[in-house]
């Protein structure tokens, strides 16, 4: 993340070991130079902390939230609870239901409170930093130029194999 | 539920379409006289009351508290990570996927904050009662007696029929 | 959908038999006064017109897709692959197997092609407008206030019932 | 376990080889100091003696059973069909269908048979220790007093990682 | 049931609701004019009673029990525990998750205590009652010649059809 | 199998691979000196050695068939189409599906025809030789006194570890 | 089918109740004048005609077979196991698994038998003739014919919805 | 695959990953002396050349498409969107729903477009050359001698073991 520029994305995983999925996230948002912070909260274990920061993230300047959780996936669900800013989940695979529990956890949200659900494990992680930089792309037209290039290449790169 | 006695069980539902369900707990809390109280309280549309009722609970003399919500049902979990009661959680069916995604949602939870799962639907709101009841007796000897004759009859019956 | 209003979100559906679930979506957008265009379109029947679709999408100043389909569910996936534009997929439910089919096929993309899924039916038509004022509040303030009004509203329609 | 003190819970594994998971269940229960006994019971191999448990269970002053078994997880059931006393289930994982098998045989009990289901393996393990001191501080405050510390420490140590 | 002869197969429900089900076995008992005796016995409700008739069957003379049961279907498996005789299960089919919870508690028997497990509801009851003519036709020739008859029609009429 | 002894139970695989867990019913079969034949029939790359094998089994004096198989598992009803024999299933896990394919297959056998199905794997091998145990000891008392044995140390293996 | 035409496809179902799924075969083959046959022949009631028409149906003219099951469907699989024609599958749905059963039983095919699985119930019903007119357009150039008109009309129709 | 025969089958698959796969479908219809061709071509990566090859696949002399992907696998069913050739589809599996959603992608196809799914991993990629094999066949008699042959030593081989 480069030092001066305001964070607009928040990466949230449930718990550390959440982490390694998350590389995949962060070295796409990287390479888009999307600023972003990455926290642990869960939503089970850090109630508090994890409502205050969703409370708080639009006033901060925060523009999405990605939440990454596993078993009863219950963060971006929580985040979106607390913000109307928009919340990708990104389900994580576990044993020994590989994930099923983690992907309808997130999914199947009730009528009011979306989750932008992504596909499970590493790829939803490089997606959701994908749907970060089509949303931004809305508003900052250096992240659509970055698109546009990552999207071409991975088309070519597919066909060159 | 008698009018001087205390509040010994929270019923929580996330939504109003959840009540006739529950009317299967409050017919046995009723039977076996344990005061409880009812509330509809969304984990999703309205966390910081959900999140607050947990918080003072305890504090209240409340004893447990019974939570019942379908899809990504992440009430009761929320109330567990506000409170060191017992959460009975009750997996509530909807379509189109029946209530899988309920109870894998109340069951999965992460080390650290269980809920007390019961059967999806009806038969998991009787036994929500009586695992009230069960929990209960180990207080208050009143309700024990009661617990005792419901188990008796029910075996009668069942051979009876 | 206002008349001079340009349209800013596609809401696309893979057959007319779809339309019922849809009307969630509209009626939304139309409370939040988002316009937007509805197209019958199936990425199976109509390959090219649905290519031509995506492609044109970001031309004619379109902001984000809403696509809704059912069965083996590609209809979104093959829109998220011709354009850079979010796309929120909406999976619907279908006899024999209520759906499992419609949101495994939305929701399991491969890296670099995310589709934001919604929960399956109603609830997740209603939630693609949700989202889709979310993600536009990033460049227009009217929409976010009308979003931050309707949550308002949701939160204590909940408690009052 | 403490010598002198009067056995609270009654830990039953089906058989020998699901000791591995309890591990878990018993390392918290000595940390809050309930006294605890481990028993190898199969419902269906030793049926006679897992009835005879439960029956005479509350006799010796014990306040709940935990129960843990794989594939067609009777042994909870079976336990709470004889007894009055809470029963926590935890469903075990086993190949090849990784514990689909033991949760649906433990949740799904018949109306007026709980067992309060715990999720799979080895965070269930963990869980039916903390649901059995969030039970039993209904009467014992020093086990209160332990999973205040307990919950305490759990949220801190999530969020210093 | 002919009134003189003795009984070779108990029919066991779990609960009165289960019967007309099973009422497609008994038919096809009458029709092999297979003596039989129909109880309800629930393993959760009525487990001691469930427990005694498995233990007395052989002695009484019985060569088989057919038991049908829905959800945490444990019935074939509590009785098959307690008897060396050849143990049928019907898993019945109910709402919501229409019967995987049965099948699964049915059929998932550990190592040593086997239950021949029939397919779902109905067609299941069925072939339980043509099962036990397979195995008792071992023993009873005239049984067998029933056997063969209703095999050589079951082909015919559905070539006529 | 003892030489002298007529064959009394075939047990077919679908294939040689399927071989290892078909060694546990043997090894039971053996231990109760229960004489047998071991065959490797495909149902779709022997259909009509299959057929043969079935038509001709009661003739030759066989008492029952074991088939195992995996993915569609058609094996045991094959067999089962073709003889009035009682017939076993044992479904064999495979990747990717664990099972779930070869048990649905073995056991939603339609109305005339039923396969006793036991449990996936080598929990299910080992009980089919079992269940061939109790069928066979209604006509030789010398295999359910074994059969008699064998449970009663089952019982206390179980309870001594 | 036009009387003087021989018959190029074979359609089987597994018993009468299947028909009114396959009337939408019948329906497009008839439109698109392929001559067929249709017959009422079980896997598992009738396996000695049904390995009997498998068998001859080449010599017969017969290009390729068209087979509907439901349940545990060996009916596709067990016509492929006698034939070197096409074998296309079309699982049917039934309760309570709505064709989970079917759908796996048919696809699951082990490697040298393969059988051209379609989508669950009428869906997968008309697309089994559409497949049946890809195939025989090979060699048949007025069904070619007839095959693009059908294409292409589909296609404007689902536009002008 | 022989220099100078003209491409009869295309063999796509969705990535480079995929191959080690799809080595089983070549192999298979290199013993057959099919003419194939193997291309790299994802549905979500390169949309516009999956497009481009299935519209003129029919016209440089193909006669039916092998398609294989896996998670929401939409390669067979975008191929066949826009060919009248067959497409057979081979849903590959992936960690960690193990197929289960490319199977319900490939399979699930709505009314008018056919896919003619194989079983899932290596034995559908094998299937899939041979119902190619059986499909050429009525046209190329060639083609129909080697699969009689192939046929033929498929069983003898499996009785041998």
């Amino acid at each position: 993340m480069k030092k001066k520029n305001k964070v607009l994305v928040g990466v949230i995983v449930g718990s550390r070991s959440d982490l390694p999925f998350m590389e995949e996230t962060i070295k796409i948002l990287k390479s888009f130079e999307i600023p972003y912070e990455l926290k642990v909260l869960s939503a089970h274990r850090n109630p508090a902390e994890t409502s205050e920061y969703a409370k708080k993230a639009e006033k901060r300047g925060i523009k999405l939230i990605i939440a990454a959780a596993g078993l009863s996936a219950h963060l971006a669900g929580a985040l979106a609870a607390k913000t109307i800013l928009p919340v990708i989940g990104v389900p994580l695979p576990s044993e020994p239901l590989g994930g099923i529990d983690s992907f309808l956890s997130t999914l199947q949200m009730p009528s009011g409170v979306p989750v932008a659900t992504m596909s499970i494990g590493k790829a939803g992680a490089r997606n959701s930093a994908i749907l970060a930089a089509e949303i931004l792309s809305l508003k900052y037209p250096r992240i659509k130029k970055r698109l546009r290039e990552y999207k071409k290449k991975m088309a070519t790169t597919n066909l060159a194999n």
